[in-house]
């Protein structure tokens, strides 16, 4: 095929059309994986490999789909038929750290985690804190405008970025924002290829806006509860209460059993932590800052009024015990099974309505669904399990998994809410989201993707 | 006119082709007034006017210029020759606060104080604070993405918009974003509509996001400097520290001097201040939150350090005297002449070198530029004063003004910054647009502004 051979002419080595590389790059972590299988791999190793590909896949109507270290869970990230991968991990570097105007310019392929180790010993840091920070990329954050545990105080991707270097499908170069902490000439490009998934350009540089690492105390509660209503109602009077804290998280019965299982199959977290396994719920809360003792106190009170049982830890290490037992919970629910985790959002006020309807919902289908919620904003995770009693190929997902889900997300979407709080559309949610959008925001946008990618050759059939 | 004749017939008293309301929207606050006329000027009384108004519109390619309280800076909202002006300042009403979500639903017309009022008995407040709060409205400040004193703390208007109703270009009303506070279904086009001046859309509705009083001290400090240079590096060394004050404000001498000049006049802010005249250069620091007290201590250290006396205000009242002598500036300015405001943006750490360039300028050019910078975020107002010896009309900016502009905007964009930090370009700043942006951006945001506006008619000649 002319175009491979083309392919192979400009970028040599970096292009692979082995089957074992077609098949790493047809899934992600959400469990499944696509029948469809791509053309080739390109491990970019630099802009210009980005800018040549997509000169070459404009003029050819090749797709490109960019991807990061996979770690996505929407599908947002899998090789399609006649399609390129265009993988960016190996753009891993981080360019330059700015101390004196906090601000870095990294590549898109630096693991989140491998950014917090070069920013740490400089007293810097990068706010966004998807579960996934270990394995996941930069890139993979700002494509899916990712949230995570902090960013009920500390804000999305979003606001950690002030720039971007990105390509367009037909290979031109642009550069997006800029490197300072304001700014209005122009529309808000920058913002608007956050979180579009690789459908509007392939991000090659960002400059990303830092915070300075305060060696103020941070405060820990773990508190248990009768039920997830309580703790739900605790949680809120914690948000009414105007505290800001760091963290505010919410685990169901379910989830503190699982966690439990885990731990007591010695695969938990090591620490002096407490046995979850028949409360109602887990409460994690977090308090930062000057004022994070008092805050905590009073956090703590507000828990004991809702019927909650808190410990209190002061220290760093007794404090990453309990957080350990909340990030636990994907290990644990993997333990259970095959597991599609699902990332609602509503209004904060709705969260026990939606708890309740989580729990209806996998009665009615005969679906665990230990669910976990980032409770300062509103944003649930189910995790729908999947029974070893209902047959499966391997990487496909079940009908009753997606009856299931449809409820979720018609719900969610019927209390104010939305169909994904921080983990995309991908494909896995491409069948809801004119539900949630509605026909005329569905046509604008396709619309605005046009004016980026007139020939639709940047991740098609994502998303849109 | 045929087009004049529907209109009536559709909107009836809403529209006026007097020739008072039609000279009152042939300028802003910037001091310029366009030599152009507008066709007719539109005071919308509800969603379906504006609706009404675009279809018209559409069908017979008239512009349209969205207008809040025409309190803009850059000339945005201004009426051109042929074009009906849409002022929305009618349109004024909070249609819900909703307490337990912390979100208020409001129309665009609403004046930012007005909000404020509608909502401190609740214990809720919006953080977008631009210095023209008490006449600008929240449509206006999201069609230029305010900033103001306290968006180093609490973000621009961007981080305090959850929502949008939007009247496209054909009429069509469309919702965009969502009433929970994460949510990454489909682009982000709340984002790319906030800051775009009326070229993309008209808003008609804003879902906003609230923050809860805190009832914890503010501490407020004012402290003089020999110079500029000493007062930037306190402000530096203050970031630097990790804290994050609610406001860092610095004036330079010569502003330092037209307050002084306003406050001997009786004019000034009636509280205890002190004498700002004779001083190289104040500095504004307010702390707030729990530990407000103590970080106020350590910025008072830093500030002794770097060469400056500082005053600390505990209680709200003696605050506030000292925030009233900054909010005094522009007033302070406007008895030494015409005045255009400017406003660029540099990284914190050009700070000192843009203050010496601004400096330098002025002397150049014979001109006057006291300036005053929000220095938490790098954005520097240098106001060029047009001195009475310069001849020119009424509304006119006399070339030397631009002149020193220009030089202003290169310096900026030279040190990586930008020409307008939270004004907008509307029509004062387009000459300089593709200096900063450059022409694949600029192609590029042609095309996003077609996918918007396919007949160009939403604020044509501005902004691009």
């Amino acid at each position: 095929m002319a175009f491979l051979e083309e392919l192979a002419a400009a970028l040599g080595p970096a292009v692979s059309t082995d089957r074992s590389e077609l098949d790493r790059v047809r899934t992600d972590r959400s469990g499944w994986t696509t029948p469809e299988v791509p053309l080739a791999v390109v491990r970019a190793r630099s802009t210009e490999d980005v800018q040549a590909l997509l000169r070459l896949a404009s003029a050819a109507g090749v797709p490109v789909v960019p991807r990061g270290a996979g770690t996505g869970l929407a599908g947002g990230a899998v090789g399609t038929t006649g399609s390129v991968v265009l993988d960016l991990a190996g753009m891993d570097r981080v360019l330059e750290v700015d101390e004196d105007d906090e601000t870095a310019r990294v590549q898109p392929g630096v693991v989140t985690d491998d950014l917090a180790a070069v920013l740490a010993p400089r007293g810097l840091w990068w706010p966004p804190d998807p579960a996934s920070r270990a394995i996941s990329t930069v890139g993979g954050n700002i494509a899916t405008n990712a949230g995570g545990l902090l960013c009920a105080k500390y804000g999305v991707t979003r606001e950690s970025v002030l720039g971007l270097q990105v390509v367009l499908a037909d290979g031109t170069l642009v550069r997006l924002g800029r490197g300072t902490v304001k700014g209005v000439t122009g529309f808000d490009l920058t913002a608007l290829l956050i979180g579009s998934e690789g459908t509007l350009g392939v991000v090659v540089e960002a400059t990303l806006k830092l915070r300075r690492t305060e060696s103020r105390p941070v405060v820990t509660i773990g508190a248990t509860f009768p039920d997830v209503r309580s703790a739900a109602a605790a949680a809120a009077a914690i948000t009414a209460s105007g505290l800001r804290c760091a963290a505010l998280e919410l685990m169901d019965a379910a989830s503190c059993a699982a966690v439990d299982a885990l731990v007591a199959a010695g695969e938990g977290p090591a620490g002096d932590v407490p046995a979850l396994g028949g409360h109602g719920a887990f409460l994690l809360v977090q308090t930062d800052g000057g004022a994070a003792p008092q805050e905590a106190e009073q956090a703590l009170a507000l828990i004991a009024a809702a019927g909650g049982e808190g410990r209190v830890a002061l220290d760093a290490a007794a404090g990453a015990d309990l957080v350990a037992l909340r990030r636990a919970a994907h290990p644990a629910f993997a333990r259970l099974g095959e597991v599609l985790i699902e990332d609602v959002c509503v209004p904060r006020s709705r969260l026990p309505e939606m708890f309740d309807a989580v729990e209806a919902i996998g009665r009615r289908h005969g679906l665990p669904i230990p669910t976990i919620a980032h409770a300062g904003d509103g944003n649930l995770h189910p995790n729908i399990v999947i029974p070893a009693s209902v047959p499966h190929a391997p990487g496909e997902i079940p009908d009753v998994v997606w009856a299931a889900g449809e409820e979720l997300f018609r719900t969610a979407i019927a209390l104010g809410g939305t169909l994904t709080g921080e983990h995309g559309v991908g494909v896995l949610k491409r069948r809801w989201i004119a539900d949630e959008l509605g026909e005329d925001v569905m046509a604008l946008s396709r619309r605005v993707k046009a004016a980026f990618d007139p020939l639709g050759i940047l991740n098609p059939g994502k998303v849109w």
